[in-house]
């Protein structure tokens, strides 16, 4: 049976939610094609039946699903035979480090650059949520947040730097094959590519560019043919 | 037949190499207990053998190992029946990813902090070395780089954050009990023990504090038993 996902919806069919990309790619790593359905911040009502009110949220038979480490657990249990997330039980409790990692410091870097695109993206019936939730969690206007982009550029910087390494040395972060890991970090520069049209790598980011180009083509492209901006392609 | 480990010796002998702690864990966690012997900086030629200068070097059977990854790579490969490192292959290339990270970030807060205190612990036949290689990396001298010791603390904060998000979840980085990870993120730990009186760790820190506890436990207190600080005990 097609599992279903329910994932966030933007205007214009944009998907940026990085959470969502993390379930899409762990599903399409499983090989599972699952029922998307996408809902606006406005429509939590529409997942009431998971318990909570966010996304991702997947429906998988009688299982239901919140919260993208859960799903990425229940999809390396319930689809033992398909390639591992993981890569064992060690490589399973590093990934959580690293989720911990992108939650806390990449996406905490990105957020503030972001935080404006989104306004723009929001769906027209989330504009009023997006915006009101989103200054209230900066504490300034998002165009005063939009004029220290230049500063937060700059503070995004050294937090690539363990990503440049190891991508200097490997092809994908978790080795010569992709798994959970590399999905955890490039769903946040998804995230990027789908809300603003600046490029979040610069010049000494070769490495980190070249592994997002590969990973915009896994699975027939499942991440690149969606609505986005061509500067991150 | 018992492996040799080559680590760093301080005066008083202290042993504050963050590199080489990261050696003597994944040797005791394969339950080997090596010949230690502690060279200084100026006795680099003592180790030219393995065909660089640096330390930790290990010398196990006919295999001389340099570099405390490859040593943990060594290790596993080695004594397959013994405890894994790692945890699989996926546990082994986020690992990777993990020293990167902890180089890259935990280590490069942590060094502007304790480069003065490890002017204070060199070794007096080290002392003119150390001095000298530490104000040319940091541009000043010692005395003014201690002064901006409470920016420094302040930047390592943001820093720690994923630790304390891991270990609120979980007794070890590595799951319910301690691997390499583990011991990669440690002897950052015990270097600033065994370097300087101050502990690293504030208020906001009481999950990587136990967590710490539990570390300096392991393997009869291999690591509390060591010329070092109390404050971080």
């Amino acid at each position: 049976m097609t599992p279903t996902l329910y994932e966030r919806l933007c205007a214009d069919d944009r998907r940026p939610s990085p959470y969502c990309w993390r379930a899409r790619l762990a599903l399409a790593h499983k090989g599972l094609a699952p029922e998307v359905r996408a809902i606006k911040f406005t429509e939590a009502e529409r997942v009431a039946f998971s318990g909570q009110g966010k996304v991702p949220v997947l429906v998988d038979g009688d299982r239901v699903v919140s919260d993208s480490w859960n799903i990425a657990c229940h999809l390396e249990e319930a689809y033992p035979e398909a390639p591992t997330l993981f890569g064992g039980a060690g490589g399973r409790e590093l990934a959580r480090f690293l989720n911990h990692w992108v939650d806390s410091r990449l996406q905490f870097a990105l957020s503030p650059i972001l935080a404006p695109s989104m306004l723009e993206i929001a769906h027209p019936d989330d504009r009023a949520y997006s915006k009101e939730t989103r200054e209230a969690k900066y504490g300034m206007p998002l165009t005063e947040l939009r004029a220290e982009r230049p500063r937060h550029m700059e503070a995004l910087q050294p937090v690539l730097e363990p990503l440049r390494l190891r991508l200097a040395e490997s092809p994908y972060l978790c080795g010569t094959a992709p798994a959970y890991g590399d999905y955890l970090v490039f769903a946040e520069f998804q995230w990027a590519r789908c809300a603003d049209p600046q490029d979040m790598l610069g010049a000494a980011d070769g490495a980190i560019r070249d592994w997002r180009g590969r990973m915009l083509e896994l699975f027939g492209g499942l991440a690149r043919r969606v609505p986005a901006f061509d500067s991150a392609a």
